[in-house]
């Protein structure tokens, strides 16, 4: 194991050998092994947007073979579905990646301003299908707040119990929060933060905006001057949320758009000390050579040093 | 077992061998036994419309043992009921027909725009019971979705922990949707791509119609030309939109019709590559002969290659 | 055994030998044993309604062994009371009569127009109390049925687990009912078919009126000429809406009324096939001898062939 | 044992063994040891009320050990709080005076006219103390009846396959009913007879007024002339209404007031056929000496035959 | 052990030696060890103001060891904070100071006049991290009051089987309260009476203002004239109302402010009798040897005869 791994895994050295056993697995596996960088295919748009507005425009999507397939053949750290895509393949694949069950979900059936998704599996179930971790999403800012912190801690706890890893993608929305402030950088700070603090050991937001949403941070932002004027700047604020670099931190991709955008957007994140990232839409709604060759030129500027 | 059987099994390979026996003897059972292609008999509504709506158009009905034996000498491949109906044959037709336990039901003695059902029955009534499944309904766009898929996630992982097959019935409905909407075609696909993730290995809905009820799927349709014309289309879409054809989808027949509108609809279901269809009311409101010749007629459809 | 008794307990063919055997004895104590009537004493006016409304009339009855006595004397097959009562009386009668612990119980303190009772004992009361059955309120047409209907699924499964049997009261009412409807004939039936579905071995349910609530069913009850002029004729469609008469349905005396009143209801009762009478008020309001007087006209019309 | 004694046990024969030895040690403790009558000290009025309203008058009372030594002293039959103050004292004072652990409790900080208590003690907690009962708070005529009778339900359950006793506070209050409709003596009859169902050993009400709060109780009381002019009429009817005075009730001594009119409730109540008194405030905001001397008066009450 | 700390200890004589064990392993360290006073560091404001708010103005705060150093050197009892801060100290400073897990905690992006904190680690968690006691935070005067006491009462019940100590932080908060009314001394003494009735071994407060707020307690107050008018006569009522000064009550330190102020109110507390402070924010916010300077002089005072 080399050094950075053995820093990276240090931070967590007060859990299971388990758990240790899948980070490592994860921090270890595709093209990025041994970099302390990832990238992840998380495919659960199916469930939160519709199959149509998922699939469509890249049908062999459909099937979630292919995505684990692509995940495998990009090298990629590893692969995040829901039960139901996870069932299909977690036989046929067994080993060959690592995969991150994804326990609760969303729907755009019916509106909720402040969102409370359904847990849709269980830590049994990431055990029987041979995961390396469960993810789990929480809605900072949402009334319904209580509920997923306390979803994610029994969660949390049964799974290290169990030796796997955790990861919380921590997504601000509620009704108190305005639509730009979801992604301020104060409250993806904070939500880092909040992530850490219910015990994640690898957390994904999204790439912070330079707004901020909180009078009361404002002030603290303003007085010490924290510099949050490039993606790169906010994006080492968030790391730093993290337990000061102490927690693995990546962030999403968005809604599919310009490959040089992203790519921009990916070269600011590596800048700043992001851990790397999570592409879904990016990915597999291109073509499958054309993901394989994008996915690569992200791999590519997280393995420069 | 031939190719295609094995082919479907094969996509349920994660699971305890209990729950393959289970769906293969629903596979294997009736006229259609091998095909791949399943008709079942459902019978709730004397608890979901109350038992004059249901049985006085023939009041045999009245008598659970009506049905099961209606479904046996039909050749159906399965026989699904609450929990008061399946006490009554259970012991008497023990293993004569593959019998799905209705876990849950909804009344309309009270209105609920939102509808969440009460869960009636227990996976271990359907053990005791000799079930080869347990079935479930849930309302995609009801505000009271986490409930439900809640509910499913637990007993989905209780019946597969024991060897049993899960059967979802996937109804949208909800406050946020039009009437229209619920058989609207992208949300018809959208229902069956949540129960399909929610872990379901047979699922039901109702055939969808060429309306697009959300607007964002809307722009998808349009834009990537999915065909959706004839119900054959429609059925099409919807298949791939559980897991590219890789989880089994059979359609309802809705309130008892004109058999010659009944057949055309059947027809263009199994020319879509629908799986089958689940037929109550079209079937056990008809004399038993009349049924009897109808369910033939069904029958002989899903046979032709 | 004789065959009646035979028939009616092969209903019930799926159940442990513990609920044959305690749904044998109800059967088969007092005068009408190996009759398949039956008539119960209940008597949880004290919390439904008060201690005075209930009790002044006799005052003898604020005594739970004064009913227990009584039920025994006349020759019913059963009492049914709440855990106190039972308490008071469970070892010094133990054996001599078979007792019903009522589960769940209502106040009229606090008034809701969508009932939903406490459950105040559990099986575990009935079962180290020596009983023989539980019995539960349900409130079909309740917006709260949701929370009802799992409670006694729970508890049901319970029972029947520990050899016990389960009597569902099955009252209609909520704030989607109009007050007539609570007995119309059709909300009646559909009582009893849920309560059948929920896997009740005995129902009761209070005599029908002529009133159809429901539109949707009024158009059955036109077109299929369903006869429900005379309370025999209703008797007989609830019946049947027990599963064709194989669930035993018995039809309460509501509130004390003229002795001659409730004679001919119960003739109707006898004659449109109904199993028996649960009589409380119309019993222990009356002076002991008057009530002993007038139970034993009523177990002798139950007796006639 | 004496007869008196013998008789009351009796109408608990339907207990364990160690709830019999716990009712009878707090039967036969103090001086009233084998009357058959009680008088407790309750001390939960620092939750209840907060603390200087509770222990300025009589400073000392900040100290739980101080109330403990004064019910010791003053020869009571069983002293009841909260868990703090159990814990304080369970110890040192172990064995000698039973302790009544009071489960559950509602402060004044936030008012809700449907009260309903937080329950903030366990049954293990009472066992682990080596409590002789629990006791806890019901308030008949709350809209949130339901979630109390069920805790008590389930605590009074574990707490008598535990061999513990059970004691109700009945306290009615809620939105439906009136101020004067707490103590209203149809409402406290019907608050016996709620917590004689409920499965109470021993329950202690407010009590009652000559008002009559529930128009159909009204009627009744008219009707048959139940005497209620005295507060010696309307306890008789009270004790009546818990099973015909097969329950011990016992009534609390409200605000403080003057000690000769407490005596003259006391002497009514005696009359009435009470079972005995709960007195806190009226004990412990008078100087110890003033207390011990008002206790023995009391106590004297009770003894006289 | 000397006589101050078998005092304090033998008002805890009722638990486990585990937990005796962990209340004097927190007495005992440290340079107030023996004492019977503490200083605590609480570092939970990442997670109740968010990151930058607590951490910008010394930024080693982004790093949780910084905290635990910092409680080491500056040789204090304990330190607290929520899970993911302990996971990542938890091995490598195990046994050099007791940890106490924060087990609830609140933030700031969803507003609610009457909170009610996520429980967001468990007494598990506690365990297998070595922690010496758990802490919880209750806001007495939120309508969520029975919810809160009812999760401290689990809490409490399992740490003390266990062998933990319990620590409330009781901040009174709720829409019925006044802004002020939040440390009026009434509130505040209510607040500890409430926390040590709960069963805390150890109880924070905020230093309690002039101010009263509740009209029924100000009656008391005047007619007994209890001392409010300084603050070290406020934290003798306070400390009082622990039972009559068997619970150890600290106090929290309030927002950063100047250094002499600080100062001053500690002596006041210290005067008043109370058992020592909680100082966060005017601890981690400064840098650190000016921190460990401010720290010393608090502990100073407090060493003090």
């Amino acid at each position: 194991m080399n050094d950075r791994i053995k820093e990276i895994l240090s931070w967590y050295d007060n859990e299971n050998p388990g758990t240790i056993k899948n980070l490592y697995s994860i921090l270890m596996h595709g093209k990025l092994a041994g970099t302390g960088r990832l990238v992840i295919l998380p495919v659960d748009q199916g469930f939160e947007h519709g199959p149509a507005r998922s699939f469509a425009p890249n049908p062999d999507g459909y099937d979630p073979v292919y995505h684990v397939k692509l995940a495998i053949d990009a090298g990629l750290n590893a692969h995040a579905a829901p039960l139901g895509s996870i069932q299909i393949i977690a036989k046929e694949y067994a080993g060959q990646i690592p995969l991150i069950l994804k326990l609760n979900n969303n729907d755009v059936l019916s509106n909720n301003p402040d969102p409370i998704p359904a847990v849709t599996a269980s830590v049994e179930d990431a055990l029987r299908l041979g995961c390396a971790a469960v993810g789990f999403t929480i809605y900072p800012g949402s009334i319904n707040f209580k509920k997923m912190y306390e979803e994610i801690r029994e969660i949390a706890l049964e799974a290290k119990r169990n030796g796997l890893a955790v990861v919380i993608w921590s997504y601000p929305r509620g009704s108190s929060l305005s639509k730009e402030g979801e992604t301020a950088v104060d409250v993806v700070a904070y939500a880092v933060q909040i992530a850490a603090q219910l015990g994640a050991h690898l957390i994904k937001v999204k790439p912070p905006s330079e707004h901020i949403e909180l009078e009361e941070a404002r002030k603290v932002y303003e007085k010490y001057r924290i510099p949050v004027n490039t993606l790169a700047e906010r994006v080492r604020h968030v790391v730093q949320s993290g337990f000061d670099g102490k927690r693995i931190i990546i962030f999403s991709g968005g809604p599919a758009k310009g490959r040089e955008e992203v790519i921009k957007e990916i070269k600011q994140i590596k800048e700043g000390g992001g851990f790397g990232s999570i592409i879904g839409r990016n990915s597999f709604q291109r073509p499958r050579d054309e993901a394989l060759d994008f996915l690569n030129e992200v791999l590519n500027i997280y393995m420069e040093h």
